[in-house]
């Protein structure tokens, strides 16, 4: 008789139509790979050699002004330009170039240099909320995508340990981008209801909830890649984050400090992800009513603070796999606190 | 006026159907960042801790014989069974689920703990290339598909030093594959040739070659996503490993050993990568006119041997993005020696 718990199998995930293999027994297998250090250092409220502290200067020679909540200011690397001519055309197949114009932003979450987003007290959170939506709001007016995210922990490729996200607009819709628009339309089309306001609501008192409030809901998706991935969904229908009511968006700072605390208390460690919101396209007068707001939180961590997940030959050639069942991963974030943060409270 | 070495662009990749952001400008923004620790280490020929060594007893207890070239056994964690039973069957489009059955294999490539693919002799390398050839052929036999590969190096989630590589044989197409068959298809539908057969016809003699030997040609693809990432391809039009020519083989052992010894020499260190091979697939009657054999190698350094490109938020949500293009890739890999590797001549 098959078990989800035990038997290796495959799971579809119909938001980019892609399979995952989960392969539960194997969490069992000895590990003597790499281990990266956790992060778990006390950091200073303000470091005078971190470019993005308050009054510091910063590589390019820019002073940060004095800031007080948060603050955003042009990538001084970014990897899309607002100039950017197009390559010539060409019709060859096997050497397809396109034009790539947009802008790159940093939004530091707060002056403090210390404080990752679990740490922030509401109103802070609730602030990073509203810049969120500002900045979709104003580049969605010129972009066809505004992606915003957050790399948090060096291993997951972030430079600078000052809580900072990032923004990158674009005159196109990105790959990955284009698989999710293409599969809730298909759906759409189908049922006649949004995709992901169907889920929400099919996983409404399911196992693999790890956060419930007023108004979002977190899930670790059925389809999980990352062990601990869980994704982040409004419970009513919403096309982007510059929909969100103002009871919403409180309630969203809520939802983020109670998902980062059961991260943070997993493995007390600061929890390194990447995460990032998807929502409708900008710029556009199409009407996309299969398009849900929702955010995708990625954390590498597998087995401890200093054993991860890695994506790597089989993966990379083949499929995604995945050890911990969602289900296994979801018991394990339920069982931490989602309100006393493991730092707070020591 | 546009020029593919300064401004952002995105380049398509055919196999696959995603495109690729491409900054090269950012290659020279400043790097703060994690840091990992290159792979120099001189190893012994024999370690008597290593689990894959001749003579040596694994994690499971069984005893390895005193092997002499290459030694394929059952990995003693797989993440596939050949037992598994199927899930229950369910409507629900968003929670399906599907059977997996298969085998994995470890293969060691020689008993030298200390030799990796471009230190091995050509002899010892071409009993490595036959046996992925008897491997395909022999789990062929039974299984849909079989993923020949290699994770190299801890940064890859390598768990043990001893140069090794893995099969995984699966009931089912697994999804990146499917994925290039479909776009394979597609092509030769339209233009009655094999995609990668055009393309490595037309890649003959540009910037992107890096290794060219009689009967394969080894090129950074237009569309790498990975900084020195390679395809390496036969010249004649060839579905699987297991249709190689004595001449295609042997000669597949030259083309290997100048590929990874360009790689260890780029920055003096093992260099760290993930390979595989991708053919048509198997146990069917299908005829697939359209799959040409090639080998992927994904290999994550990027700046220098401690400093690596981190596919993280904006690539997890978005669209892989690169750095420096690939022609400058290819250009710093045809820099370095393809015959004489660093360590043979220190
Ligand atoms: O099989 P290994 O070497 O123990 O494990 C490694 O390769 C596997 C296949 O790519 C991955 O799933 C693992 O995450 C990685 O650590
Ligand atoms: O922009 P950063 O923080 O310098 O760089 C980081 O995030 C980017 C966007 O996900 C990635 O392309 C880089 O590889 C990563 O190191």
């Amino acid at each position: 008789m098959f078990n989800p718990a035990d038997h290796p199998h495959r799971r579809y995930n119909p938001l980019v139509g892609r399979w995952v293999l989960v392969s539960p027994h194997r969490a069992r297998r000895p590990w003597q790979g790499q281990q990266d250090a956790p992060e778990r250092a006390i950091r200073p409220s303000h470091d005078a050699t971190c470019y993005l502290c308050a009054g510091n200067t910063r590589a390019n020679g820019a002073v940060n002004p004095a800031y007080t909540h948060t603050f955003v200011f042009a990538n001084d690397f970014a990897a899309l330009l607002q100039d950017t001519p197009a390559p010539p055309a060409n019709d060859d197949p096997l050497f397809q170039a396109s034009q790539a114009q947009g802008e790159a932003r940093v939004i530091c979450f707060s002056p403090d240099h210390a404080k990752t987003l679990p740490e922030l007290p509401l109103d802070a959170l609730e602030r990073v909320v509203d810049v969120w939506v500002e900045q979709v709001a104003e580049l969605g007016q010129k972009y066809r995508w505004v992606q915003v995210f957050e790399n948090k922990g060096a291993v997951m490729g972030c430079s600078n340990p000052h809580p900072h996200g990032q923004l990158w607009a674009s005159n196109f819709l990105p790959t990955e981008v284009e698989a999710e628009d293409e599969h809730q339309r298909a759906y759409y089309a189908q049922h006649g209801r949004p995709m992901l306001v169907d889920y929400a609501q099919r996983e409404a008192d399911t196992e693999r909830v790890v956060v419930d409030t007023e108004h979002w809901i977190a899930v670790v998706p059925y389809w999980a890649a990352w062990p601990f991935e869980t994704l982040l969904l409004p419970k009513a229908h919403v096309s982007h984050l510059d929909q969100l009511s103002a009871a919403q968006r409180a309630d969203l700072a809520v939802a983020i400090k109670q998902l980062t605390t059961r991260y943070d208390n997993l493995f007390q460690c600061s929890f390194p992800y990447s995460m990032g919101w998807h929502g409708r396209a900008t710029n556009t007068d199409e009407d996309q009513p299969h398009w849900q707001l929702h955010a995708h939180f990625y954390p590498p961590l597998l087995r401890s603070a200093s054993v991860k997940k890695f994506m790597v030959g089989y993966e990379m050639m083949a499929e995604t796999q995945r050890d911990i069942t969602p289900e296994q991963a979801a018991a394990q974030l339920r069982q931490v606190s989602a309100t006393q943060h493991y730092l707070a409270s020591a």
